[in-house]
C-alpha cells in the first residue's frame, strides 16, 4: 500500500461523508497496523481521532472489521473485554479491512465522526475506493 | 520452569494448532508472571500478541484459568470490570496454569488466535505437554 | 486552520522531502494541539510516525518550535527532564508553528524521517507553504 | 520472516550467549516492528524482558542499530531525549536489524542481559544466524 493509494481511500471516504452530510475523522493504517495517513474534517470530533485511528487497527489486528470484532465482545460473547488489550481496541463498526484485487490485505480504514451506521458507510466507501 | 520447558510447552501447543488448522500466538509466563518465551505462528493475528501474553499472566496472577477468571468478571458478578486492572486482563478462555508433578504451579500459557474454544484445547494441550 | 490548507501544508512539505530526497513522516496539528491531517512516505521510518506528531505537539504546546523548546531541555537549562511531561516531548528540531498574515498561531507541523537538519528544513517549507 | 526462522535466529543467538557465559534475553520482531519470537533465557534479568523488545523495535523502527541509533541521542548530539516517543525507545547497543540476501530488512533482533558489548555481540550473532 502506497502513500497515494492511502490519500486516495481518504480521498473517497471523505467524498462519501460530504455527500453523507457528516464530519469524520478518517484514519488508514498499513499492513503491519502502522499509520499511514490521516484526516480529520474541519468541525469533525476531537474524541475521534484516536477511535478512527484505533478502529483501523484493530481490524488489521484481528483480520475483520471492528464491526464483526464488536460482535465478539458484547456481555455474554466470547471476548468480553477485550478492548482493553493492545492499548485499547475499537469494539464497533467503522473499521474495515482494505484488500487489494488478489484479496490480500493491504491495510485498513478507521473512521469515527457519526453514528456508527454512518461511520461503516463511508468506512466501506473507502475501502472500495482503491 | 526452565527455558527449555518452556519451549516444549510451545512447541507442543503449535502441533496442537497445526493439527487444529489454526495460527496461534504462544506465551508462556513463569511463576513470576514474566514472559518466558512466546512464539507467533505465521500469518496469525497481530492483536493477539497481546492477548496471548495478557491471558497467560491473568491465569498466573489469580491462579485460575483465565475462563474460571473471566467468569466472574461479566456484567452482574463479582469482579465485574477488574480487566481494566494490572494494564489490562484478559478475561475469556485461552489462558491455562501448568502445575509440575507436585501440583506446584510453574508457570502459565496464553494462546490467542482462533475461537476462544480453539484457544482453550490449544493451550490445554501445552500446559499437558511437559 | 481548514483540513484543505493542513492538506496544503502536507503536500508543500512532501514536495520539499522529494526534492531533499529524504522520506518523511509529516503531522499538522491544529491550534488546539490535536492531529488534523498526517502522512507517511514510503518507506519513511516507522518510529517517525509518533516522532512527527510529537513534534508538532510539542511546538504548539508551548508556542516556540520543538528546537527552541529543546535547547531549554538539554542537560543544565532550565527545562531539564521536561520531555517525559505530556505523555512525551519532542525536544529537538523539526517542529514548527505556523502563523496566519496577522500573526496568529493557527497549527503546528511536525516533520521525522531524516536528520534534524532535514526535518527542520521540510518543517519550514511546510509552515511557509500556506 | 517466518516463525521458523525467527527461532533460528534466537536459537543461534542463545547458542553465543552460552559460548560468552552470558544470560540473555532475545526478542525477534518483523517489518511491521510485531514481536515474532522471544525467549528468556534462565536465570536472566527480569528487566531484560522489555528491554530487549525494545531493542528490537528501536532497531526496525528507524532502519539503523539501537547502537546507531543511541549515539544520536546522547546530551548534545540532535536526538537527544528521543526515547521517550513510541512508549519508550532503547537507546544503546544491542538491537539490531537483519537482512536478506537482497539486503531487504525482514525483521530485527534485540538482546538483553549482561554488557552492552556482551549484548551487542551476541545480537550480531543471531542476525547473522539466518
Amino acid at each position: 500500500m502506497t502513500l497515494a493509494q492511502a490519500e486516495k481511500v481518504i480521498a473517497v471516504a471523505k467524498a462519501a461523508a460530504v455527500k453523507q452530510g457528516t464530519l469524520m475523522n478518517i484514519a488508514v493504517v498499513d499492513a503491519g497496523g502502522n499509520l499511514k495517513a490521516f484526516a480529520r474534517m474541519d468541525g469533525a470530533f476531537l474524541g475521534s481521532i484516536d477511535v478512527s485511528i484505533k478502529k483501523a487497527k484493530t481490524a488489521r489486528m484481528f483480520n475483520m472489521s471492528s464491526k464483526e470484532f464488536g460482535d465478539l465482545a458484547q456481555p455474554g460473547e466470547p471476548l468480553y473485554g477485550i478492548e482493553v488489550t493492545n492499548g485499547g481496541l475499537a469494539v464497533f463498526g467503522g473499521g474495515q479491512l482494505i484488500r487489494d484485487k488478489s484479496g490480500t490485505i493491504i491495510d485498513a480504514i478507521g473512521v469515527s465522526g457519526s453514528s456508527v451506521e454512518d461511520d461503516m458507510a463511508t468506512a466501506e466507501a473507502g475501502a472500495n475506493g482503491l
